[in-house]
């Protein structure tokens, strides 16, 4: 018997969609013909590209890491010269934001590692790997902030990061259950002041 | 036919276990099966005393607020003339105690402001009261450190209070994942310095 062709689809539309559902609604929830209808492809085309819910889980945080961690140490760390202290403000900003709108979805890593079951060591790996990308972005930025006389930290650059990681991660969870933004616009403000005091 | 008698049991304690198991697992995985397990009592009981699994998860909310926030506001704002920054200092080194212990179960509050549907408006709105719970007890806390003289805060006693929050939230939930307790150790020591520095 001749097989029709396989449908044709792009993968990395399939994944960016999928990403989409596990990030609003969380591993567990998300069900597998929700994944199916939102990625526009049949059960058959999901395992032969993508394996199981897991494994297409993972593809999901490693494709989130790639377009919306990767970049961060560029933003921060460009070599050109020009003030450092902006570019962190700027992202803070960015950050503040995000978490201000109502129904924010608030960090994909973040919620995982909420939702998940942290016995799972490759999934808990992964989100502590993510994190660290982060926490090292802005400790470097931090530190060369402090070297050109921008600011004088009230800890290693290395405790303000990891400071400026946990407020993004816990603004992110909390602007998922405020309708105003106050909170978390003023606990960023308020970080940003006392963490990183301009000259 | 003669029913024999109920079983007999203790509420409170079925809470108690019923918490855990929520706190541990998340509202979405724990199971039915799993709770009355933990609690030591059969369907029946279950939905006698406590109605759904969605109505027992409430009264777990409640009952973790009442047994965790309502004492803060009397730790950190009791008026019994002693300097207020030590109080709040202690507070912070429980919870980098707390965060720093490996497969920490994180906030029960965070945990189920991750995995929930936000858009339940009842329980949004329990999470936020909450929140706001810790919030007003930093705040004034804050507020009174910074009348009596201890520190001088980079912003308005609200918006630091709102900086804890999110950091607690934030460390809470990146302990779940990391194994060493460095990253919310460092965070919690970086905000506490950079945020209410002593005088």
């Amino acid at each position: 018997m001749k097989r029709g062709p396989e449908k044709q689809f792009d993968p990395e539309v399939a994944l960016e969609r999928a990403m989409e559902v596990f990030w609003a609604r969380g591993y567990e929830a998300a069900s597998l013909s929700e994944l199916l209808a939102a990625m526009g492809i049949g059960k058959k085309s999901l395992y032969d590209t993508f394996g199981n819910k897991r494994s297409l889980f993972l593809k999901c945080l490693e494709h989130y890491a790639a377009s919306s961690l990767a970049c961060l140490e560029s933003r921060l760390c460009s070599e050109d010269g020009k003030a450092v202290l902006p570019k962190i403000r700027t992202l803070l900003e960015e950050w503040r934001k995000a978490s201000a709108c109502s129904g924010s979805k608030g960090c994909m890593l973040g919620n995982n590692i909420a939702d998940f079951d942290t016995s799972d060591p490759e999934i808990a790996g992964i989100l502590q790997r993510h994190l660290e990308t982060i926490e090292d972005a802005f400790a470097k930025a931090l530190d060369a902030a402090q070297a050109r006389g921008e600011t004088k930290l009230p800890d290693s650059p290395r405790n303000v990061a990891r400071a400026f990681v946990c407020l993004g991660q816990g603004a992110a969870l909390i602007s998922r259950v405020t309708d105003c933004g106050k909170a978390t616009d003023g606990a960023i403000r308020a970080a940003a002041k006392g963490l990183m005091p301009g000259r």
